[in-house]
């Protein structure tokens, strides 16, 4: 089923026996969770909008393992072009979902797998590449989604791996067997966690020599046996459970995080991508890091809604033709527009590797991932800006209905007098969801630490620039000769 | 009573008999409503620190009336050093309770109030400032909590009062009587309202002779017949209603806005402060304004606990160290100080009115303010940087308790190893509180939009600079001689 | 001769009989004018490096017409791939040169022409684009440098051109003629206009019926009868008169700009490429725009002299490691190539127009254009931020050679030991020159205004940006159904 | 002569006999010298303004030894007032010379030393206090002004004083003797050096036990025997020296740095006001350089011109009623402004010192600065924007006078019709002084690193700040309970 449909992966999902824990218990049915089902509808978005035929040429492409077509999610780049509207399909989905649509990290892990485990192979002459393609073509040929899980606890950041007191907080191999490995650690911030069919492992960081029973990357079935997850709470969770309200901002769809825990988990050889080749942990991460920078283009996409929305509400206060206004939404598209020629052009500047997967243009990435640390929240603050203040003091939705407070409401919080005062209040909450709640955690705080935090980027920029050839520029210039 | 302690408050609220509704239901018991109570808490605050010795010389002030101490909050501002005590007031109260504390809009509508109805006598020989005297003393004598009221519904902003569609979108008379008038209309966004004994209503806008129904200024016991209160709802509001749990950040305290509706009520002629004087109605409001623009002081507070908890969090992490980090630190203190600048400076260069009050230097109070539509936002980024990811893919308290659960979180999420992981996860909370739950509401959006939105600012600063002055000076240094 | 050296190129200027003035006195020699000299040499650049083996395939293309080999600057793009070259030959050149190189603006014009001329003959059934393209062959066969001028002097701007006081603050017709028309009016900031063989007039503003007489664009070598150059001068241009002295910063390169007169000039119609085909005068500019703000992928080029000097000043200081100073460079480094992402992405975004000339990304072409009116200030204050407070203080060259003060210089100017003190002069010349000096004017001033002010690209991206799908995308999601 | 006219200052300079270097060469007439002469000019309007009723609250002052009448600039500040008089002064002198007019180091080294040299006395017996108040009454006395001379060369930067390879690199004491003490060493960027009467050394920075060599403090006159001063050259110095020209921007004022020299020069012991005494070196620093970041308050003063310039050239353009115009002038305002609120509030929070001299508050006199090291690169970023390109394309004065050309200029840089060509291009060229030419070095690069680069500033910042009070308000609100 090399294409399933919204309908084909939400069944897919309910054949899955995952252990996921919430407020303390155990979920016993997670598709259809109030406080998950909206994060699950989100994915479900990435195969439905793969039928529409206006969207195919983003959504889709041709498996070079088959032949057939795919789901670009599960495609390898192998092109240029490729790169571009890996992109363009991330701001497609934002803007159809207003949140994190969870499923580009699986993207990622899979084409960075695609070139290390060649490059581990050409220095070791290992086999690991022919057994990624064959599960490769698995998760081709099923349509699944994976989660790419990177970031471990890690516990005492000054020390190693090895040096850390508690030898857990990396995710390390504590058992070799004929058949496999057995596993243990954690990972966590796991974006989409229980909405995957497959979760793949990588390192969180380069290692050294001592550190090598932590260089690991492997996949697992999501509910493999010692997996769990702990959901992670966001801003305004709870308003899901509140049932069919406006309140809740986006009224379709949510995105979730989980701690993954390993506890013992066996992994046949066959679903082990790295092991213990320390030295090229670090090429992993960084190449897994680079695309998921890229992937930050969804962030694109919902500053396109949260545009759309202040816009919108402008135009319900009544305001939209004001000077101030007009130039702050001028502002907003700019900045949004700056961090799409990044996404864009760190694609655009792609390049073939050694295996033949397309990558992206690193410098560049890290350029675009860093502007997504800082422009949504100038975005979201000038968002705040337009909506005014009664996107913060509007009474409940269940005030609205009330037959008691319903009149005084509709009475006192009209704006333009055309618009119903619901329609007014609704794209307040939106926007109130998008710089305060549940999508701030993904428009805001996963911007600033997803894929890396900002400083994790500085430090890439600064290794990754020609300082050599800026300083022979300028030195010729004002006519230094220093015969180095 | 003209200092009332803590309990006294608290007690005093327990008298009234307020109609305040909440998602869509009359709150039986408004004291000790779970959402309600923290905000009841931080105006206790202000009972309770003006008790204590070390904060006395702040917290204190006296009355210019009977010569008693009292609440500064009920103070009318004598001299320069008022208006600077009354900044470090904000500042000081902030940073105790991490929120709104509420109780500065009575204290500026009585200061706004001194200057105007003394204005308004002097030009019409009326005798308002008497009556008004009367009613702050009152005040003062009994410790009162007063909510200052200025916001008006709007509806459609192109219009002014009197040719709105609906009448009542702004605060009007609709009967005059022998005894007193009758008023109604709206007040929207009022910041503790519930907390108040004394409602204080204020024009909104300047007005025209047409509108001259509308130019109304007076006071009402917040229980008066006729008026009710629905709440706002802000983000994360529903954690309250957990129990004690450590997700709701701030443990102890937060603030409120509502929806006040005046269904035709009875203001008698005592409590009236301004009738139909609508060339005095900008007045009010600039001078309001003002006073009110200095107010957000207190963001400096909430600063303060913003950076602390930062930095508690950076040492949690274990990363308190880092030269990136540590710069951080440095520029959310930069930032917040400068604030702090604003709020003095505008105190500082304060003036005496004909009443003899002090009013602060208007243009300044305008720079402040608008500083603060800005540069909180920059801090809460920055604190969200420096507390990484995990304040928002964080499991929730009941999965802390959880025998299933509470393990993993212990052994996962712990930072520095010295560190209890429920302080880690609690300092996290306090972060996610300000920068993305109910305290962001003040720290955010009302630092945004309170006492006036950025626009309202910008044009206050555009009218009180002296251009001329500045052009001239140009036009002479560089030779052009206009003999203008 | 298709690609002519640069001494081919000096030679091919001192055969132009320019009328220029510089200083209330007319320019005897041209080239050989210690002020306009390093400009010209600027300009040569261009023609050295596309002799230049690694540079031939950015350098240079292969025309359309004739299929010779030629210079890029006079080539007309034919994929995104010459797009995206133009935008590097762009970076390359500004930093082999510290300056404006001055000749992009006629490659714009070319380009813009191409598509424009085409577009009027299928509207109107005319001969322009075969006109036109026996001019371009022209250029190209002969590889010249071509001032693309639009700007006109505009008087007062809120009145069209028909309408000014003065008819000439607009260049128009005068008088039509069998053989061709005679133009009167100005052209100002005529960047590179005294290195150019050829001048071509463009329209400024788009335009009505009742300004067709100033719907006009034709081509002029640039030493045709009745034209005349008045020289504008630059900050510190004097210093170029004091010798070879490293007091210049950039002792290589330099640009310059000049206000150009057409006092009643004859145009045989051969070189006429629009004529009072005023609907598409705004056309032509639009697309002129485009291009021109795509060129600022210069100051890309300008910044990496400018990080690349700042990195040697710090080194010098004995200052590079420090942390602050490494996060400042790292800083410069990201705003500049976020601005190569602009250039970049307008390229790679671009797109076939009719006449087979393929154009940028309007909206992205805009968005680049206005990051560079905001980051090069900012890199430029972090440059003065490393450089410290000698680079403003420092004795002058004649000083450093002077017996009596040589030696106080020598010992006290020095910074780190190993470093000759004359370089860490020279070095902050150079940082002088660019954030104060002659190239300020390019690198700061026609960041901002060249190619159109902030206010022309906001104008833009509001046109451009589809708010319709962002305000759809937005109802949808917070569930409001308007059936528009 | 407590209070000298401006006329009796330029006689007391003509008195001197300064051995100053500027282009390799003697200065024979340093005050007529064209390049030096208007630097005298705008110390001299310090002089000339104390003898203007209109502001002699804010220039003069009443000596605290003599009881006289005084210059402030003399003057030890006695009281808050007097530091809020002094930021006041500061602006008042910025605006009206629209450059550093360089007197207020002398003012900040007179009240650094004396609180310094009464806390010596008092940790070690010495009698430097007395000493030094005989040499203030003799400065108020004669009404001198004085350069507080801080900044030593520094050679290797990681090394301290005593390390250096050259040992000259931070002024020292080379012979004692019984008169006296024999200095050597430089100090660099010192403002306003050759318009002083007398020159204060300090040193640079904090010491140990191994520098006490360095730790020195004294008086000299400015012509003392050995001392020796090498002009620094500023951006479009030489245009000074075009006469009486349009084009210098300011016709009026200027500003000047030199490096001075001391190669060996006695200096009498009652003279000296720090002798070895290491451990107070640090205590000078800081105290003086806390004075001296209030002292750039004149800023804000140089900031009202550059306002008043670009407002008078969008009216000039015929642009001022445009709404992103206004909004701009807006916001120049507010920064403006924010500064202002900086040095009063720096003020406003003063203190007593043990001498009974008033200090600022030293946190936020810091902040204060590193503001300046901001918002003035982004006023003038701004007035580049309003100004337009013809600021840095505009030909000459020469141009405009000549006979071939002027007409030209006349015709087509004409902008409003009402408004003389020549005021239009000498309000651009005011502009082009402050943002690029010789006030560009004031109030941009000075900005920067006068009175301490910002890292300076970051660190104490990082120093003042009650991190403790923050972390304590932080923790109780979350509930941690640590026990410390």
């Amino acid at each position: 089923m090399p294409l399933m449909t919204a309908e084909d992966y939400e069944e897919s999902l309910r054949q899955l026996n995952l252990v996921v824990y919430m407020f303390g218990k155990r979920v016993e049915n997670v598709v259809d969770d109030p406080i998950i089902r909206p994060s699950m509808k989100a994915v479900a978005k990435t195969y439905e909008l793969a039928h529409r035929p206006e969207h195919e040429d983003i959504m889709t492409a041709t498996s070079h393992i088959t032949g057939k077509k795919i789901n670009r999610f599960s495609h390898i780049h192998r092109s240029v072009e490729d790169l571009v509207k890996k992109s363009k399909m991330g701001r497609l989905l934002g803007r159809e979902t207003g949140c994190c649509f969870q499923r580009c990290v699986g993207m990622d892990a899979l084409n960075a797998l695609s070139i290390v485990t060649f490059n581990i192979d050409e220095k070791y002459g290992t086999a690991y590449y022919k057994r990624f393609m064959k599960y490769l073509e698995y998760v081709q040929e099923n349509d699944l989604t994976c989660d790419g899980a990177m970031t471990d606890p890690k516990g005492d950041r000054s020390l190693p791996p090895h040096r850390q007191q508690d030898p857990d907080q990396y995710m390390h191999v504590v058992e070799e067997r004929k058949d496999g490995i057995v596993v243990r650690g954690a990972k966590a911030h796991q974006t989409g966690a229980v909405n995957s069919h497959e979760i793949i492992i990588m390192p969180t960081i380069a290692m050294r020599e001592d550190d090598k029973d932590y260089a690991l990357s492997f996949a697992m079935p999501s509910d493999g046996s010692g997996i769990l997850y702990i959901m992670g709470r966001q801003s305004c969770d709870t308003r899901k459970l509140e049932g069919d309200t406006i309140d809740r901002g986006n009224v379709l769809f949510g995105g979730h995080e989980a701690l993954v825990v390993f506890d013992d988990v066996f992994v046949p050889w066959e679903r082990v991508f790295m092991y213990k080749e320390h030295d090229l942990a670090g090429q992993l991460v960084e190449n897994f890091a680079a695309y998921h920078r890229q992937s930050y283009a969804c962030k694109v996409g919902v500053g396109d809604v949260l545009i759309g929305a202040a816009q919108t509400a402008a135009e319900y206060n009544g305001v939209a033709g004001a000077s101030h206004i007009r130039d702050k939404i001028v502002e907003m598209n700019h900045l949004n527009e700056t961090l799409y020629c990044g996404c864009i052009a760190c694609a655009s500047e792609g390049h073939r590797e050694p295996s033949g997967t397309y990558n992206v243009n690193v410098l560049l990435a890290n350029v675009h991932k860093h502007n997504v640390t800082r422009f949504p929240y100038e975005i979201a603050r000038l968002a705040q800006d337009i909506a005014g203040g009664l996107m913060v003091t509007m009474p409940s939705n269940e005030d609205l209905k009330s037959s008691e407070t319903g009149k005084w409401l509709e009475k006192y919080l009209r704006g333009h007098s055309d618009i119903p005062t619901e329609n007014r209040m609704r794209v307040l909450r939106l926007i109130e969801n998008i710089t305060l709640g549940t999508a701030a955690v993904g428009y805001l705080t996963e911007s600033m630490h997803g894929a890396g935090s900002p400083q994790a980027q500085r430090i890439m920029i600064s290794r990754r620039v020609n300082m050599g050839e800026k300083q022979r520029a300028a030195k010729k210039l004002c006519g230094i000769d220093e015969k180095e």
